[in-house]
């Protein structure tokens, strides 16, 4: 292991970390929030923390893909450390567990929290809260790469430990230029939804921070009762279509706007994307329309106390999306829907959103391969003969692509059911252990039972809140960075 | 598919179910329990409709792997529909869909039962519902195999299709005479469980019938509480240690007998199955200590209510060798055990006990395999270029079976999540339905909330009940003959 070299790398990340805090400080400013202390402190620390760890030189440039794994799963835990100091400091959250937990939620993007009153906070405190998940989402590092071209040439191993999904698919040579082009369509999205959010009549404030909450796919909000607080059709409206266009693919941007139709819509994880998102959504609309006397449990304060199967398909929709794209907001307590609706909503968390959006999850593309290879399991039991080969996209899928994503599946397993025994040390309930876990290691936020959409991680003890901040990081950087971490081999010289 | 073939060969099946219905019919007279006559009426349908069915001559005599597949697929649900005709005739299960749940539950050596008053029925039926475990345990099938030897040269395909764990090991070229060894060694290992039992005072009936019940590693017995009907640690201790070497491959054995050591206890599958079920009742015991007071929960009728270490390593023991075979017997209400001890016996449910058990569950050696690869994998992100292969017992693994394993556990997985979706539509608790499931697809019987080991499955809707027998057979036949009848192309000419 290049230690030097990782230091180095590592100290750039945790320097732009730092300058990303400006933007709250400036919030606190113009709002007058009370909260600019805490924050330009946190900012300093992180700037000579970053600084200090920059100035150590390399000896060599080698940057191999231990280093690239290595740079990734340090770089995330460091900057959710000092990202939490803000919170630590203005006393919100006493303790620094609390606080690490909270902001590794936020980079990671999946919107967990700890706070059992999140309106006492002062808006900019809040609005850093939600900005770690806009500047998660596409990735601290690939923002590095596109702010830093000199790190250009050696930078593929860090954008495929970070990039979510089974393979990068290089849309220009260019390592640096490819996170360029992802970066604008990323900006592009978020302005059209800022600019619907503000038609719905949202002020700028909430706008933006809700913005940064969907695009980030985390779910952060300013409010105790999340998106239910407009109580308004527009709004969900809004809010779940934007959700689901960050959990497309962005390649699928980049072909559709150089009209490269076949490429962009012809794209099979795309349709299946699509399908289970709206397959799920008219089931479980069909499924809690019995709940219409009790306005489908929306948390909005004083909700209507009827409606139609539209209503029903309104709220089903905006919350298949939410957890689809692992975002984690809501509208209704879907912890009190039917016992159909809660497990379909388990098992749309497992799947996640499409590779190379902002999403968590395990990712529809690798469902398609895993699906597909258990037929030609089938098939091969039934011809043990044939030659039988899989593919996507009319293209033949590489075995060891298939093995891969076969190992991650059960490496995911893995993960979940140990986090679950630790977790469940805590003597909770195991509806609540478990989809505690899956919540975390699929970055979405909310759970099921004491985890729900109303509830919170606060009661968990602090050996469980790691074991969730570990989960929630193994899930972002897709398993290995951090199992990596624990491998003896990757450490020696 | 060779249709004719198909139905010839499972006519013979059919009919060795219907002579194995002379035992409980024997019984049933010494005892004069008076449910003869159901017994009888049901023998006589089954030896009809085998007879009926063997009549069919094949016109060619090929049997492929599909066909082999298909048979054991129909053989094992026919069986369990004939079979469960006496609970049917006598009254005591009036629904078939109860009655054909039971008798699968039985055959596949699961447990699970829909009976909410096992001691209201009367002994000869409740000899046929355990015996259906012993049968079940090494297969009906493998009997046939071992009985009817002109059978043997095309019995291959018969023998994969329903052996548990990834690979069938030849000990002997011939598959009949193999199918002859496990059998004889499953026989000398049951009567010297039934002796043990007698030398534990218990009567001749129940020691066969709880015999029945550990060897095929089922569950079913004739008391409401269990093994703690007995309320003995000698019955608790011979029962946990039979459960567990019933729970071994019997491969192990048969090198033990030739003296080969080596082969026997080098073997590695058999330290890790013995490594986790010995930690886990550490772990367990030491998590259930506080319940000392509780006489830790013990469903025997006036337990003792206090106990040292030792009480909690009886109980421990008992229960995860229970769970860890698959058997699902019980002396104390898990249940009720703290979050941990449950957690920890759902994911030991998961693992199963060894391949070429009588066990379920997924098998150490899977677990092992698929641990491997993990630890390659993560290798491999470290050192891309380096060439790793997986080893296990000196060997290397070829890469199709990994892939096979891979696969295997995402269908799995897949059954478990589509089944507990469905089963979710009765509205019971997360806990309940998800381990209802669990329990069903590892064949081990009980689980946790409703179904756990002081309840039972009758609560559940035909759909469900429908949907868990299907699990139940996945499970026993490893996933993919049941999935193949799903398959067009088995079905193509």
């Amino acid at each position: 292991m290049n230690k030097r070299l990782l230091c180095h790398l590592v100290g750039n990340v945790v320097r732009v970390c730092g300058a990303l805090m400006a933007l709250p400080v400036l919030v606190s400013l113009i709002l007058r929030s009370g909260d600019t202390m805490p924050l330009v402190l946190s900012m300093l620390i992180a700037l000579a923390v970053g600084t200090a760890m920059a100035l150590v030189q390399p000896r060599r440039d080698t940057l191999r893909a231990r280093e690239g794994f290595a740079i990734v799963a340090f770089s995330w835990i460091i900057v959710s450390f000092l990202g939490g100091l803000p919170f630590y400091f203005s006393g919100y959250i006493p303790s620094l567990v609390d606080c690490f937990f909270e902001t590794v939620s936020g980079f990671t993007t999946t919107g967990a929290t700890i706070l059992t009153d999140v309106e006492a906070l002062p808006k900019g405190l809040l609005f850093w809260r939600s900005f770690t998940h806009w500047a998660g989402g596409m990735g601290v590092l690939v923002l590095s790469l596109a702010l830093i071209p000199k790190m250009g040439a050696r930078s593929i191993h860090l954008m495929r430990a970070e990039s979510p999904g089974p393979s990068t698919d290089k849309l220009v040579p260019r390592v640096a230029n490819n996170a360029k082009i992802l970066y604008e369509i990323y900006v592009a999205l978020s302005l059209f939804m800022v600019a619907a959010l503000l038609f719905c009549r949202m002020d700028l404030y909430d706008a933006l921070v809700h913005m940064f909450g969907a695009a980030g796919t985390g779910g952060f909000g300013t409010y105790g009762n999340s998106i239910a607080h407009w109580n308004s059709a527009a709004v969900d409206i809004v809010t779940g279509v934007f959700m689901a266009l960050f959990g497309v693919n962005f390649s699928i941007y980049y072909f559709l706007i150089h009209r490269n139709w076949k490429a962009g819509l012809g794209n099979s994880e795309l349709r299946v994307y699509w399908a289970i998102l709206l397959g799920a959504t008219v089931l479980i609309a069909i499924n809690i329309m019995p709940l219409a006397g009790q306005g489908f449990y929306s948390m909005a304060e004083n909700p209507p106390k009827d409606g139609n199967f539209f209503t029903a398909l309104r709220y089903s929709f905006f919350q298949v999306s939410s957890v689809m794209t692992t975002t984690g907001y809501a509208t209704a307590d879907f912890n009190l829907w039917p016992q159909f609706s809660r497990v379909l909503l388990v098992v749309i968390m497992f799947i996640g959103a499409s590779a190379g959006s902002t999403g968590g999850g395990m990712k529809v593309i690798r469902l398609q391969l895993l699906v597909k290879s258990m037929v030609r399991d089938i098939r091969r039991t039934v011809h043990p003969k044939s030659v039988n080969t899989v593919k996507l996209d009319g293209h033949t899928v590489d075995e060891s692509i298939l093995s891969g994503v076969q190992g991650f599946f059960f490496a995911y397993m893995a993960v979940l059911l140990l986090s679950t025994i630790i977790v469940s040390l805590d003597g909770f309930s195991f509806e609540t252990n478990f989809t505690a876990v899956v919540a975390t290691l699929s970055n979405i936020g909310p759970g099921l039972g004491m985890v729900g959409p109303t509830g919170n991680f606060a009661a968990f003890s602090d050996l469980s809140k790691i074991v969730l901040s570990l989960c929630m990081l193994i899930g972002r950087l897709e398993v290995f960075p951090i199992l990596m971490l624990f491998s003896r081999s990757a450490w020696k010289k």
